[in-house]
């Protein structure tokens, strides 16, 4: 059984030689799991706190057991085994980039530093990783909280990257891209790595006159538009409007019923990206099939290589994705 | 909001100028559902009948309320919209190649001919297919149910050969192609749809030494091997040792808890295919990246232009999909 489908983990400090032993010193939770715990608990911080301590205690990792997913965590590499291919040592400070679904996980101080109104979650405790997961070293140049929300996210723009680039590839003008969510964290690095993998035109997907005004000064995007993502004949009709269908769609709104929009506001012979954990599969594949959609349609790997060397240059180098996310972590 | 995504369809006989009523012959349940109908029912003929009764009187379509998938159909066209442009006429006999799940039905003989023990049921009542619904003309060369069941899983062969015919694009040998589930109705198809897409070496992986025998005696694969498809480290060793990994993994197999084994037996750079609507989005995400394997998934899209047709054609020109597809619904 590999570790993402296991109930519990043993997260037994003593470990093997191919494994990292890690001192945590923050959990980032992915933003669905966070929004269901808090939901789920009528935002009460105290409740939330107790519940994300209780699976932790219960399952040896913090998986949320309604929506399967994680999250990562920053910490200190405390010991490295001999045969690890990590390439960490002891005291480098570094980001997992493997959900916590799957990462052996201690709690030790009740999470008293946390409020329980945020994914960022200080935490003292520790970690084991495997000798297959994926750690960066975190850069010296970025407050922390902005490097982990970077990472955290790092998948989607590497895989638009890729995406996008193949279709660049192609004879003739770019290719258009929507995203949906396009002032979020994954949204805006995505629109970000679009324009930079060759797209001709960029149209960003926001919810509310808020989200647009923010996005519109990130600069991120050709094009704003205000669409209820679950809405499909809103959404499509939007994108079409701002110059699409498009060619590839990038779905990065964490709130469920939004795979038909996201098909109907695509061409053709066009691909849509779904990064959102509330992605429905069975709504993705009949959908396209029940608009008879010829649509190639993409689970979000989080892994892709490269991708937390993307992101981080991606924020290094576009003001308008270090001020979205400076406005997102800010407080937190 | 979508037909597939609303709870209840309006099944009015009187149709707009853009849709098509059809005289029902028989639906075919999608796998998924039928068995989930028949595991939460203790196999009880007389209660899953009810069940789909209830579901279709309730909703105005049999899409089963737990899987979200339904199936396709099969009748006679009783009245074509002057609008319509799906080019049918009165007296036609076609199946619709749209989900039932969003196909809106009316039963009107209470199922009284059919056992409630298989997927393929006697039915009469009417249907309506909306103007971007996709039906097929039945052939008049091969029995009905045959071409029905064949339809109903045509979106499989499809885009297997259309991935494996670009990867098979790329310089140097063809691809391995390794196909969860080949002794089935999907799985049996793709398989052949690879090879004629150009693999160099086709992998049927199958549960256990019954299918194995029919899927060596009906030739579609180069190899055979038995595995449970749950197990991420049985199926992957398997695939390895008859030649993998794969460069293309097919999952036809529909049970839950296939993601980390088709995305361990896939090479880094390979892609995946998933047709199960058991697929989890969040354990293929998942799992791919706490593994870190840079594999493509796609959604399987059960819409892929000419599908029907290639499918049609591989069960006309290979015995051996044939003889797998007779075994399958003789007697139902």
């Amino acid at each position: 059984m590999l570790p993402q489908a296991a109930w519990r983990l043993d997260p037994d400090p003593a470990i093997w030689p191919d494994e990292t032993l890690v001192t945590v010193e923050r959990l980032n939770l992915d933003a669905a799991s966070f929004r269901q715990l808090s939901d789920a608990n009528d935002g009460d911080p105290a409740a939330v706190k107790a519940v994300v301590l209780g699976i932790v205690a219960d399952r040896g990792k913090m998986q949320n057991p309604v929506t399967g997913s994680g999250g990562m965590l920053t910490g200190v590499v405390r010991q490295a085994g001999a045969d690890s291919p990590l390439g960490l040592v002891p005291g480098d400070r570094i980001a997992t980039l493997v959900s916590l679904s799957l990462t052996p996980l201690v709690i030790t101080d009740g999470l008293s530093a946390w409020d329980g109104r945020s994914e960022q979650v200080p935490c003292e405790g520790h970690a084991i990783l495997f000798g297959r997961s994926i750690a960066a070293v975190l850069p010296g140049d970025l407050p922390v909280p902005l490097s982990l929300a970077v990472m955290d996210v790092c998948g989607a723009p590497a895989l638009t990257h890729r995406v996008v680039s193949r279709a660049a590839d192609r004879p003739g003008r770019g290719p258009v891209v929507a995203v949906l969510g396009a002032a979020g964290k994954s949204g805006s690095l995505s629109a970000a790595a679009a324009r930079r993998a060759g797209a001709s035109l960029v149209i960003g997907v926001v919810p509310h006159e808020r989200e647009a005004a923010a996005l519109r000064a990130a600069g991120l995007t050709d094009r704003v538009v205000v669409a209820d993502a679950t809405d499909p004949v809103g959404v499509s009709g939007a994108v079409r409007a701002a110059g699409g269908p498009a060619d590839v769609t990038v779905v990065c709104v964490d709130v469920p019923g939004c795979e038909g929009g996201a098909i109907l506001a695509t061409a053709q012979g066009g691909t849509v990206i779904f990064f959102s954990m509330a992605t429905s599969f069975t709504a993705a594949a009949l959908g396209a099939e029940g608009v008879a959609a010829d649509v190639t349609m993409l689970v979000g790997n989080g892994y892709t290589p490269g991708h937390a060397k993307l992101a981080i240059d991606l924020v290094r180098t576009e003001p308008g994705v270090r001020q979205i996310f400076d406005a997102r972590t800010t407080g937190e």
